[in-house]
This record gives structure tokens, sequence and C-alpha cells, in this order.
């Protein structure tokens, strides 16, 4: 099948929910693309911490559930702020052929599309002063509320908007298809019928209450693995690594500015515990999110170096699978897309510097902590 | 009392058992010293490991059973090469105003007289090129065989060798006296009714014979607290620290040098345990005390620069405890040594940079395994 059309979607599926297969659906229906090319963050999620399962589960309910494509979005864009998060996606969605990006938001509704509408002609966007009494993100929503004549407080929006930005930076970019969600705001405590957000599922699971998540998900839990992943199982290696560090050494970490060094040295000494570490680091300043993904960058020994995006750096992608819809997608475009597609690490790429000796190196601490093999020897998921 | 003698006694007590009070013993008698003065490696001994407890129940052993001045030898010592920690205790040794040496030998026989008599004069230390056949160890023995007809195989006399050397470079260079050992051989299986090894008595702890090892130590062994720490405690930790590694990052680490960082990064990926991890680095020209202590190093993020001994490195002189005869040597000595001695270590004192901040980062480790504050809230031990 030559000149597949395919739509874009960004994910982290942490875990996948019905939410999820509601919004494939959707965009199946509403793009009229052929093919679903989603992709999704790999063992570690935007917020800074671990997926509460490894990426080839997720992918697999992922391809069961209305997926067609999953390539990995590498720890280099996955760990990242929202901001080269979004812009690392996109580029990647742009670079598989993809016209269309479809997302969720709260409320798909007027202001949004006025919202984008003037993002992607006339916007300027802001450089913040260094406001120590503010975080970034309440910085952002000042600027937007300046615009608008509202605050956008729903994550989803906010990221929604991250995409926007993105898209308009890129040479083709990509037709946006907001899509609104179902179910509950992000955080809610209550839950309808059958739909909740990832969040409450991961408490529920975290705290082993499976009968009562069991209902959000479009698979038996079972076959998540029941190995749920959190920073509990990183803090003895976290504290650690701080323990016998110096601040000095702290601030060749990514990201790690502003006297963060001295903070994170200092407090983690007294510390018996991560959600005890990052009350004792937090400020005005900075969000729960950049300073988990503070955490994680150091755990995980992050250089700014390695963390720097370029079109180059994100190559090679990996598939992580495919429906058949996904497989003649893949074969109708591999000659035509700018990026090399592999399907297998082997040894001798998981070894060079870049995108994938990173990824390796990462998933590595996921490898010790669940026993899993996560590269090396994983054959890419073929649901055909 | 004024003018008091001192002789000093260099050891690791791990544990502290009979042989070693033997010595204590011996070292009054033979020594005719008034005080006897003990460098005690802290919580990591010269093998590149952490001692089997902590400094504490192993200083408070030592001072119920003989020794009447406890001073830690601090990590930038106790962790080094024989050479460097022979040299570095010595130094302490001569700067707490000791007379004499004491120190267990296998054979305080003639030999051993006739070797020390030529150190002392006219001995020239060997330059050996780098051969990959051999170990340092072999070839240093190879030179002492050239020189006195036959190797030295046990290992307490290459350590005294060691003291012999470093000695002769003090500018005040302490009478040595060698004391013959009694019981057995250092790593013999088979032990005397109340004589073993601190090793076999090791073995004996971890493999959880305490009625085994009960009749070898003057003291009841839940004096110890029964938590026995070993390289096993540690290993999450340095796989940890070398899965998210690179080479280029390990390349810093002290005394990482001819290529180890790749065998260490490579090597660590396939392990299982500390023992296997050992197994797979070691090669002919590597001792497992060598690699180990690069272990250690590697663990504890040491660099060159911490680890650079000189007089002033060894400043402030930490004290771990005394008896009634020790605290009036302390009072006597106090004006007319050069040292800075200190009884606490302040939270001031331990965020330098120097020997104490150094012992302060190490010991961290051991208070997140055992839980057991090692430096800030620990009062020098008084057995007055």
């Amino acid at each position: 099948m030559i000149g597949m059309k395919a739509c874009g979607i960004i994910a982290e599926y942490n875990p996948f929910h019905n939410g999820h297969a509601y919004l494939l659906k959707a965009a199946r229906a509403q793009s009229g693309a052929d093919a679903l090319v989603v992709v999704m963050s790999g063992n570690y999620v935007q917020r800074g911490e671990p997926a509460i399962v490894d990426k080839w589960h997720r992918a697999r309910t992922a391809l069961q559930h209305g997926a067609d494509l999953v390539i990995e979005l590498p720890f280099i864009v996955a760990g990242q702020p929202a901001d080269r998060f979004a812009a690392g996606a996109l580029q990647l969605l742009e670079a598989l052929g993809c016209e269309t990006l479809a997302f969720g938001v709260e409320k798909a509704a007027n202001d949004f599309q006025t919202l984008l509408a003037k993002i992607s002609s006339d916007l300027v966007l802001p450089q913040f002063e260094v406001d120590y009494t503010k975080t970034y993100a309440t910085q952002w929503n000042d600027f937007i509320e300046a615009q608008i004549g509202h605050r956008i407080e729903q994550p989803n929006q906010l990221l929604a908007l991250s995409y926007a930005l993105a898209n308009r930076e890129l040479k083709s970019p990509l037709k946006m298809l907001p899509i609104e969600r179902i179910g509950v705001a992000h955080d809610a405590v209550q839950s309808s019928d059958q739909f909740a957000s990832a969040s409450t599922i991961r408490r529920l699971l975290l705290s082993n209450q499976l009968d009562q998540a069991q209902r959000f998900v479009p698979y038996g839990l079972n076959e998540l693995g029941q190995r749920w992943m959190s920073w509990s199982d990183f803090w003895p290696y976290l504290h650690y690594f701080l323990n016998v560090s110096s601040p000095d050494c702290l601030s060749s970490i990514y990201q790690m500015s502003e006297g963060l060094e001295y903070r994170f040295w200092e407090q983690n000494l007294q510390s018996t515990s991560f959600d005890d570490f990052l009350k004792r680091v937090k400020s005005k300043r900075y969000t729960y999110s950049r300073l988990r993904r503070l955490a994680l960058y150091t755990l995980l020994q992050t250089t700014a170096t390695e963390m720097k995006l370029d079109s180059a750096a994100l190559q090679p992608v990996r598939v992580l699978g495919f429906s058949s819809i996904g497989q003649a997608y893949l074969h109708d475009v591999r000659k035509t897309i700018a990026p090399q597609l592999i399907t297998r690490v082997t040894a001798e790429l998981g070894k060079r510097d870049g995108v994938l000796g990173t990824q390796v190196r990462v998933d590595r601490l996921i490898e010790q902590v669940t026993g899993v093999e996560q590269n090396f020897h994983q054959r890419v998921l073929m649901m055909t």
C-alpha cells in the first residue's frame, strides 16, 4: 500500500488505560489516517521517575488496543523538561512522516483553538527573568493568562501548548488534532466507571488495590507482570550516590545549577526516603517534577552533552513493536523518511555514544532492579 | 607523669582476637614503654573491604584488652597499598611521639633481623618495569630473594618489611621491635585452641559459626553487635555505580589506570556478585587485594587528590579512645607533639576537605548500611 497516511501520538502509557484506548479510536476516526504511530517514553517518564512497568509491557498493551506502531521515545527526549520533551517528540513524528498529531486535552474548546491559532502565527515567547519566588511553570501561566485572558491549569492542556509551540518550529508542521479526554481530571480522586487517570491507576497498583484498578484498563492487570517500579526502588542508590559524592562532583550533572548541588548534597544527609528528600529540597522556585527529574539525572549520572537535542541526536530510531498496519506503514515509508530505523539493539550499537548508548546505560538500572533484560535480547513486538 | 615513653602498634583488629591481646602484652613487656599507642584502621581495611564491624566496636575491644590509646588510621592511609599504608602509619606514630614500633611477624628470626639491618643502611629500592605477567608483589619478592637468598611469603613479614622501609624515611626513626606471632599462619584452616588468624575468625562469623569463633577472642562475641559487614553489603551499590557509569568517568578514580577502567566497566555488566566480579577482573598482573582496593575506590568515588599523603594531610588526628594510661600520655605529650588531636568530629570539621572530610564521606556508606552513626554523635571511648 503506497502513500499511507499516519497520525502521530505522543504517549507514556504509564500504564495504558481505557482513556488511551479511547483516544486511539477517536484519532483513527477523526484523523482519517491509515496508521497510528505512537512515540512512547521508554523506561523513564517525564515527571522524573521510572514508568510503573517496563517499556515492553506498556508497548504490548498499546499494540493490543489500537496502536499500529510503537516507537521508543528515548531517554534523551522522554526525560526532558516539557518544552524539550515536546520538541524531541515532534521532531521524531515529523521524521516518521506523520501528517497529524492527535492529543488529548481536558477541553478541546474554543479558547484552546484560539490559542493554537495565535501560537501558529504571531506569539512571541518570553524569556523569563530568574525569579526565585515562582516556578517556571507559574511564570509561563502568567504569560498565557495575559494572552488569552485566563490560566491553563490542566496539565494536558499545558503539554498540548508545548506541542503546539514545538510544532511551529518544524519544517513541515503537523496538523494539530486536539481530542477531548473523557472521564476525569488528571489527578481527581473520584473516578468514573471505566475511566481514571494514569496517576490514579498507579496509586491503586502501588497500594496493591488491583481489583480497584482492573476496570480502568482494557486487559488483565496480570499481563503487566505485577512488579511495579517507583522511586522507592531507586532511593537506596540515589542516597548512596549522594552520600559518597561532594557538591563539586554533582555540579557536572545535567541541569544542576543555581546552587541546587549544595541543596541536594546537604538535604540528602538527613533524608530517610525519597519523598522525604524531595520535600526537603523543595522551594518556591522549583516544581516537584523539575526536582524529580534532577534527582533522576543525578541517579543516572546524566550529562548536558548526552542530553543535547538536535536532529542527528535522535538517530537511530527504535521500533518497539507494530501491528500488520504498522508493518505496512514501515515498509511504505522506510525509503522516503530520513531516520535510520532499528528493531534490534546490537551490542555494537549499544556501546556507541549517543541516543542508544545512553538508553542502554540508563536501562541497566531497570535491569538491575527488575532482573529483566531491556535491550539486547528483546525482540520487536509483532502483533501481525 | 612527665616523660612517658610510648610504644606504637599498627593494627586493623578485624576483629580483635587473642593473638592481638598477646602482642599487646608482649609489646608492653619487651618495649619497656609506659603507654601502648595503637593506630587502628577505621571502617575500611587495607585489603580493600569494610572491616567486619565498625571502628567503635573494634577500638573498644582493643582498649579493654591492653591498648592505652587508639588513634584512627584514616581512610587516606588505611585504604592504601602496603607501602603507602606503612608510610602513613609510621608518620602518624612518629608524630604521636612513639619511640618504638612493635609488630607481629611469623618468625622473628635472624634472617629478618639481617634484612632489617640491610634495609636501615644500604638497600636501594628498585623501580619495577611494568610487567603484565607478574603482580607487583611477586616482583617485590623476586627482589627480596635476590637480597637475602629466599622469599618472604608470609603476609605479616611482607608488611613488616614495608614498615622497616617506611621507618628509615622518618626524621626520627622508631626502634623496630618484631614480636613473634603465636598460633597459626595467617590463612591456615586449622587453628590452635586459642589462636586463629583474623581471616579465619571472619570466615566463621560470616558463616554464622559464632560458637566456633568464640574461643579465639577475649570477649563475648555479642559485644561486637553481630552485624557483620562484607563486600556483599556493598555489591548492589558498586554494581549500580558501574552500570550507570562510562569507562571515561571511571578514569578519574584513584589508581584506575592501564585500561582497568574498561575491564571494570565491561566485566561488571555480566557479574552476579562481588566475588564473581573480582574473578572476572583478575589477571596475572594484579593481586586480588589491589583489585578489591580499586573496587573500593570506585564505590567511594575516591580521587588521587584526596589520597595524596604528606605530613599535613594527616591532620587533625582522631582519638577514638583511651585508658587512664592513655589519657595521661595524651596529657603529657599534647604540648610537645606536632599534630592537632581531636576527640570529636564537629559538623564544621567534617565538611572541610582533607582527611576528616574524606573520612566522614566514606563512613556515610557504613552508616547507610548499618544505620549506626560513625562520626558526629560518637563520643570518645574512655576506659578510665
